[in-house]
């Protein structure tokens, strides 16, 4: 069964740094370049950038004659406004005949300029932070293909990372495997997808069935989640794509040592067996076999040792392996997949 | 303390029944009628019409005379289009002075005529199934005030006619009680709320947030329900709204007898019992405190002994108080509030 989404984002792409102040600017741009460097032919880095993705830096036109199709916007910009120099860059790249992908707040279609110059060229815009089209509501009905998800303790702890290392050692083993993405840096990672937290809410798990169709009995989408069931901005996000995945098995995703939840001072992180039997229970609405079956751990901020002693910590104590994408590779989940 | 929402539809309303085929098609009217009987100064029928509210019927212009503030839509409009004949009446509604609140699917700013004679005449229309406003992200922060959530086991099983029923009683107490409405009936009944299904997935447990504000210490939101954490299409919206409202107790209601999840086949309805457990479990997140304190049940279905006998057994099952806001009234539920 062959089933992809019906639009995507054309590679190669040529990914656009603006005037970063620094590398976290443009951690959406470095997202992409690692996880797609086969996609990513140049980076194009403006007056005052501080930011380097190690790409070839490409003008415009040298980037169009080496084939780049699509301009990919991977940089925060400053002050909420699209400066006119970035708008002058993008109608230039529309002339040249590429799409823009942007993963700004702000859409560039109401960038009048370049929206009809777009439309004028007959090229494609995909503001990838704002859904384009209209879901159906989930039917909860089981479908073809396994599913695995990614959950977490909290925002921001490595759902996304995990998902992509997961697909990458997948492939490298035979096996047939597709990353789904959820967010904005995701969705330009993956050429598509659905920025699930910009969905209208009646249709959270809707999406997310659409995102992850039928598909062959040994084939395994791997689906970023978002968000966590105990975050209290952002549990509905989380219990709607976890009901839209019906994962057949997840991941809890975990960044020991947080103070608190993410934006939420004064409310403290799960318990990570609470985290693991609320999302089972939950799962299994739709999907009665959903099990939690390893822990993926962000470990950035640990000496080795440390991280050595947790991650061994955490397997013992939950009875299931424990990796961190980064440092131990994720091997061992991948073990348990057939 | 006394904190209104921002933007609140004025009555008196004239209720607008345009050429409803049968009552059904009206029952969003049906319910204004029902609960805000003082608010209601008269029905407006057109030829053809089959619904009939007792209400009595009004020109545009009686209405304008005798105060009406609001025309209501509260119809059904046949095949997705608003007739002409519809769009004829509204603008002369708003030549007349009244403001225009729909339930509609259809927006009304979406009309040019309607939209634009509005502009004009500085007159208000209230798209009230379309949020019109932004929301910030919930905090999960306490606020001070009192909060009921009704929770439910499906969809459409009585928790809006369960709040309004308890605000009712208790309004009729003397204590201080506001119903505080989810969905568009709802909003058309209190004269403000939020769809919070049709809110951007990231602002579900914001937008309930903002709907039930910091309150006096002995004052009760009575915060109308949507959905069931137990629904494979909308438990996404049920959990944080779970969330925003954080509710000190929780009424579950339910209808005995269902052959399936509404709109579902073949997905059955929950266990009471861990449908308690999963929304208790769930709003400890934001107050660890909330408690399933009744069941209502909607018992129109049955017999009055066959009612009586399946409320007896449920209270002794549970050990709480099971009503059906209907037949019994809600008394039993107030004389555990204080």
């Amino acid at each position: 069964m062959d089933l992809p989404p019906p639009v995507s984002i054309q590679h190669p792409y040529l990914l656009f740094l603006g005037d970063a102040a620094d590398q976290l600017a443009a951690k959406t741009a470095d997202g992409v370049a690692r996880w797609r460097p086969d996609w990513c032919i140049g980076q194009l880095r403006m007056d005052g950038c501080n930011a380097d993705l190690g790409l070839p830096d490409m003008t415009l036109e040298q980037a169009a004659e080496a084939g780049a199709r699509t301009l990919v916007i991977g940089v925060a910009n400053r002050g909420g406004k699209i400066a006119p120099s970035w708008q002058e860059v993008m109608v230039r790249a529309l002339e040249l005949g590429m799409d823009i992908a942007s993963g700004l707040h702000n859409k560039l279609t109401d960038l009048p300029a370049v929206a009809s110059f777009a439309k004028l060229e007959g090229r494609n815009l995909y503001d990838v932070r704002h859904p384009s089209r209209e879901f159906d509501v989930g039917t909860g009905e089981k479908r073809p293909g396994k599913r695995l998800l990614c959950v977490g303790t909290d925002c921001s702890v490595g759902k996304m990372f995990t998902s992509l290392a997961l697909e990458r050692e997948m492939k490298a083993r035979g096996m047939k495997a597709d990353f789904r993405a959820t967010g904005q840096t995701g969705i330009l990672i993956a050429g598509s997808g659905v920025s699930v937290d910009a969905v209208v809410a009646d249709f959270i798990s809707g999406a997310t069935e659409w995102l992850s169709p039928a598909n062959d009995p040994d084939h395994w989408d791997l689906v970023e989640g978002q968000g966590s069931l105990f975050h209290a901005s952002f549990a509905g996000v989380s219990m709607g794509l976890l009901h839209g995945a019906q994962p057949d098995v997840m991941v809890l995703c975990h960044e020991p040592g947080r103070p608190h939840m993410r934006g939420l001072p004064g409310q403290p992180l799960p318990d990570i067996a609470e985290c693991i039997a609320l999302n089972e229970r939950c799962a299994h609405l739709t999907n009665p076999a959903a099990k939690v079956i390893a822990i993926a751990c962000n470990t950035a901020r640990m000496a080795p040792d440390e991280a050595e002693r947790t991650m061994a910590g955490l397997a013992q104590r939950y009875g299931m392996p424990c990796v961190d994408p980064m440092r131990t590779g994720v091997g061992a989940i991948v073990d348990l997949l057939d």
